[in-house]
């Protein structure tokens, strides 16, 4: 195969007789795929549902004194903040586990900020004159919409090969408008690549201009490898304190990709004194969150080094979707050399960087031949990617043989759209 | 025995003196007793505790097609949303299923309002000049503790014998900037009472100033009978529709004190609009609530029927715990004459109205004598009760044997109390 750069017009419009061909035939298999969110196969849930039989009678129902059926324990039973500290190699007194999602805690962090104001905000965020967040993107969609609900403006950072561009952002932290930044530090969303050393030491000593500057530090896929070993982590929250802002970092885990994302626990972890300040806060609206599903987590999870276990068998499932996926563009597009993409070894994406100005278009294109993805642009702030570059590929819940087809759509449409773009079609 | 009122001087001293040897030899026993809260005793739970058992397998975890296990349904299961609309009688699509406590949907949706504004507001609450609720009292403490977190104006509303006193709410509610009203309309916390057909008819009515105005329609104890048969209830969302106001009232429900308060399951009830509106607020901050226990939940609950059933078996716990209450109140104080209080067939609480300007030196007499209750004026908004003559009490949680020690010491602190304001003591 011929780089399409090297290709002169006759040979483009051969191949795009070619490839448009391929893409009729694709087309009229009447494909329904979807490969738009991070969702677990249901063999993945399969694989962790004796989860459910962990808690059969009144006595099971125990934490050491407590019972977890009653109410109470605003912060989260002992043996769950224990085992979330084991997890993110923080201290127990730095945990507040939650409920089904970390997304919700993330929201209610940020709506509280605006209506009350963080443990150092002089004033709440809504009596500022404006609040402007720091967006590496591509990111998770979900954190810019909680950004945009609030009203925030969302600044975009690029990412680089080793994290968000930091040289930028220790230049916006001088404003003091610029008072939080979302981040997903390990794997990724949806990237794939863990924060380099230097990347993460920078983030710890960023000296803010705003005193109530925090740090959503979104930790969702710190135990998701699906190929190689786990890779260890550096714990945020002691670097913060170390570098002396110990209250400017909120990190975030969940198991809803460990066991049920339909039905999992999750954690915030912070310095001792935001868990305090929140522990009030939260008490307005909670008695505690559901410790019932808290215990059951901690009786069949364990701890950090038996989750791993059990992330292992999650990778069974994973890995060979994620190999179908890269097989695919290094086979089909690498050698046409106007696409590039990250090969990830956990999380739960693929970022695929399409020839400038035509993600719209591949998406349109996967659309109309029954393969859903993601929205072109929604991994930017505000879905907005000047580029038009991105589109984000989430392989993990079709069955691989489904993936196969849904990969050929994908790959005919990036060439069609790359040709479209090159012939003025 | 003879009233109070109808002693003499020498009389009530000597009465004194044998109450206050009879409260010295109480706080002898160095007791160490808890009344606070509305906890379901141990017992209780263990009645209910087959429900961990009714989900074992990933086949018993599908509604219909739908995997609980996974991301989807942002409003509930729809076998979830339909038990919730058996039991509030209700329609299902009126029906958005929450996490473990409702109290903390209805502190999002007032977060929601005061950020962003309900369906009809004109602009968000924080915006107006001020923002008043109507606050029927002796009321749930929590709910008066959102509108205090959020700045709002707290209305006191006497409650009367038919529930809160409507001529004051029909002349309130002309104020624009009353927005919100709170309630516990069946089984009032902690009055224990059911608001009459009249009241209820003349709060579906209200045509208040404020396009906006809310009603928290707090039916926590919906099923909650513990004496006689249950009680037919009208549903609200119903009756505001029919006098035109469809978008008015959120009603809420849960599981706490059916199943686990720990580990229970939630819902508000609303207009389609209402549902629509705030699953698109809520799609911000979750992508669902936690289906599974949704699904274990309408395994075990099946529907209204056998919710009641259920309900019966803590009824046997419950029953005797308040009849244990009233005995020692019409036994030790009824008699004489300076208190009053409310036998309730249904809820969690007995309202205790002491001798005016009593009940914070009751409270104190208790306490010195190992007994904790709920603080004296918690009922009220801004825990201020100007009369200073009610006491919550809640006897779910302590077994009877208990129960019978903590009632003679608050019999004899009643009692002592009142002897020393009536001799100034």
């Amino acid at each position: 195969m011929t780089a399409y750069s090297c290709m002169n017009t006759a040979e483009l419009e051969h191949e795009y007789t070619q490839v448009l061909n391929k893409y009729e035939s694709c087309k009229a298999k009447g494909l329904n795929l979807n490969m738009a969110r991070g969702k677990p196969a249901k063999k993945q849930l399969d694989l962790v549902s004796d989860i459910l039989t962990v808690m059969q009678t009144p006595e099971d129902c125990f934490d050491g004194t407590i019972d977890s059926r009653n109410y109470g324990e605003l912060a989260g039973l002992p043996s769950a903040r224990a085992y979330w500290a084991d997890v993110l190699d923080c201290k127990s007194s730095q945990i507040f586990v939650g409920g089904a999602a970390s997304l919700n805690m993330m929201c209610d962090i940020v709506s509280r900020a605006f209506t009350h104001g963080l443990l150092n905000s002089p004033r709440p965020w809504c009596r500022e004159e404006k609040v402007k967040f720091l967006c590496p993107a591509p990111g998770y969609d979900r954190h810019f919409q909680i950004g945009e609900f609030y009203g925030a403006e969302l600044i975009y950072i690029p990412m680089l090969s080793t994290g968000p561009d930091m040289d930028m952002i220790e230049e916006y932290v001088k404003d003091p408008l610029v008072k939080m930044m979302w981040v997903v530090p390990k794997y990724s969303n949806p990237d794939g690549i863990i924060f380099s050393d230097e990347t993460i030491r920078r983030i710890a000593n960023l000296k803010p201009a705003a005193p109530d500057f925090a740090i959503i530090w979104d930790n969702a896929y710190c135990l998701h490898e699906f190929e190689g070993d786990y890779v260890p982590f550096p714990d945020i929250i002691s670097l913060c304190a170390e570098a002396g802002r110990p209250n400017m970092v909120f990190e975030f885990a969940s198991t809803s990709k460990i066991t049920f994302a339909g039905g999992g626990t999750s954690c915030m972890a912070a310095s001792e004194a935001n868990i305090e300040y929140f522990t009030g806060v939260f008490g307005v609206q909670m008695i505690s969150y559901d410790k019932v599903n808290q215990l059951r987590h901690v009786k069949y999870l364990k701890d950090k080094a038996h989750t791993l276990e059990i992330m292992k068998r999650h990778a069974t499932v994973m890995a060979p979707k994620f190999r179908c996926v890269s097989r695919w563009l290094n086979h089909e597009i690498a050698p046409l050399g106007f696409a590039h993409w990250v090969d990830p070894k956990g999380g739960y994406f693929v970022s695929l960087y399409t020839m400038p100005g035509t993600a719209k278009r591949v998406w349109q294109l996967c659309k109309e031949a029954g393969v859903t993805l993601t929205n072109a642009g929604a991994a930017f702030p505000n879905s907005y990617n000047p580029k038009d570059d991105h589109l984000r590929i989430a392989p993990s819940l079709p069955p691989v043989e489904e993936l196969e087809q849904a990969m050929e759509v994908l790959t005919t449409s990036l060439k069609l759209a790359a040709l479209e773009k090159l012939l003025n079609k």
